[in-house]
């Protein structure tokens, strides 16, 4: 067996854990082990990777004996579950569930924004929202060079965030529709009393209401987009909206800066050589970001740029990005790669 | 032949025009006489209103002859064309295409919003776009109440207001988008160079590009809602965004009222007795507006009002209406019954 790290994927058989899987191979992610784990349901299945037949075992705290680095993406109660299980094993545990976000001693981290942050780790590093993630890459740059102090966002989200029930539905749904039939059992969310047609509407709930009258998914936008940036005093305001689109998820995004009198132009230079970000900006061109042509790719796309007509420190932009990549299973394998690179993550 | 008024409807097999027709019948407008007008390509067609055969004719000067209002909704070079020839032959002309809009002596009018404009018409009176009408129905009476300074809008526009070959392009585009075959050939701008997608894809592109990088379908609405609610100095950009549904625009809307202190339910308050507009928002029972449930009704749907986290004076909220119907073909009809109330439009 070759030199590398002994590395879990729990939920390995869901949409994300998939992608996750895909990356650890194409990225060629330093791993001599590989164990897959789901709930006990999946437990048996075999799965092929890279040639290899691994059959997935079923997540038990004792699965994670002799791990490295354990991805998490099997929903928040498994990780509040078992990440803590995995992580006194040894393990440092990359969470892409909301479970520890908000949580003061885990970091929550994109490593192009806030790597130094991996150092503060004590066994939990979470993975933001799909949604912040995208954003985030895009104003980091902007903060800087030029100060940010307001970010309102409106996002159009694709179905792929609500898992592969949700991607499901909206392909049956599709059809079923033209007989006006479309009978929601998954939108807006699964759990919640009442489910509505994706296929031929947008439905502006994600996740289930605060009694703010934001959503949970406003007010992770909101909350983690302030921590990962550290600026706990940004004022920002998120309208989380789903789309019928499969994959990528987008965001109109209007930011205020603090220095004054900065172009267009100036803001476009800027992103073109940010990393992890590609630049579509040419309306005359009619080019401009769009989650057809972004999904499964890497980087965060960004396009019309434009100033506000009445505030010189004011600019609007759009954001799209693959959200099972950048948005999850990518920006996971980046922390751990992140990890070896900052030597946290000891060689073996 | 009972008493009325000689109505012409030009472009009467379009999207639009269907839909004026119908609502002139539902609303019992009093006409005695219909001309149903057309480009010389469907003229001769018969189409049956209310149990009578109509043959559509050729818009020509001279078919307004004897015409007292005149519907136009064929596209801005036919209005360019011929308003001026009807309304010369003693027709008012209540057009629904962009061609006047911005023009100094043509009033721009929302009944709802600024009916007393139209005794200042002088043959001419537009019908504003789709996606500035529900917003202004809105913001209205936010504005008379509190003040208004600061408007920012994202749109999730539906491909009807592209006309009846976008609707056919995103009908047959969902069954060709599983092959990976879209074929797009009318969206964005059917006589712009590059096409894309609507299935399974958000275009942010709605008319052509302006040299300032926003869209002429951005800049109506800011400078249409300005021109309505007679506010030009009012702070207000937009992002035009064309989403896969077939009828009803969405939008996500950021204001900034004057008075300070204004409570979330004394907005739900106010909206929910204004003229127009049904308040569709209780968060615990999932209750917000969605254009699968606006389409085919008449009013304007109002929800998800929240307060700005960081600005007292600060609100969001989500606006959903028909874009054919109070968008177009509904606020026509109401322009033309408010012409007779008004004793513009002189009882015959």
């Amino acid at each position: 067996m070759s030199q590398g790290y002994t590395v879990a994927v729990v939920g390995a058989t869901g949409a994300v854990g998939q992608k996750i899987i895909e990356k650890l191979i194409e990225r060629s992610f330093p791993y001599s082990n590989l164990k897959l784990l789901a709930s006990k349901n999946s437990a048996g299945k075999n799965l092929e990777v890279n040639g290899i037949t691994y059959i997935v075992e079923e997540a038990t705290p004792d699965a994670f004996e002799g791990v490295d680095v354990a991805f998490f993406s099997a929903g928040g109660s498994v990780s509040k579950a078992l990440a803590k299980e995995a992580s006194s094993r040894g393990a440092i545990v990359i969470d892409n569930t909301s479970a520890f976000r908000m949580d003061k001693d885990t970091p929550l981290v994109v490593p192009e924004v806030n790597k130094q942050a991996l150092h503060e780790q004590t066994g939990i590093i979470a993975n933001p929202n799909c949604s912040t993630i995208q954003m985030v890459c895009a104003l980091e740059p902007i903060r800087q060079h030029y100060g940010l102090n307001k970010v309102i966002v409106s996002t159009y989200q694709a179905v792929s965030g609500a898992g592969a029930s949700a991607i499901n539905e909206l392909t049956v749904q599709s059809e079923a529709i033209k007989e006006n039939n479309p009978n929601p059992e998954i939108l807006p969310v699964k759990s919640a009393e009442k489910h509505y047609p994706i296929a031929g509407n947008v439905i502006p709930q994600i996740d289930v209401f605060d009694e703010s009258g934001y959503t949970l998914e406003e007010l992770k936008m909101m909350n983690e987009t302030k921590k990962i940036m550290s600026i706990p005093e940004l004022s920002i305001a998120a309208t989380c909206v789903r789309v019928p689109v499969i994959t990528g998820h987008s965001e109109s995004v209007y930011i205020e800066i603090d220095q004054e009198n900065v172009t267009v132009d100036e803001l476009k230079q800027l992103l073109s050589s940010a990393k992890g970000i590609t630049l579509q900006d040419s309306p005359e061109q009619q080019q401009y970001p769009m989650p057809y042509f972004a999904a499964n790719k890497d980087d965060v796309f960004v396009g019309r740029i434009r100033k506000d007509p009445s505030n010189n420190n004011g600019f609007h932009m759009w954001i799209v990005s693959d959200n099972l990549l950048k948005g999850a299973a990518l920006n996971s394998i980046q922390i751990a790669e992140a990890l070896i690179e900052e030597g946290i993550l000891k060689e073996v």
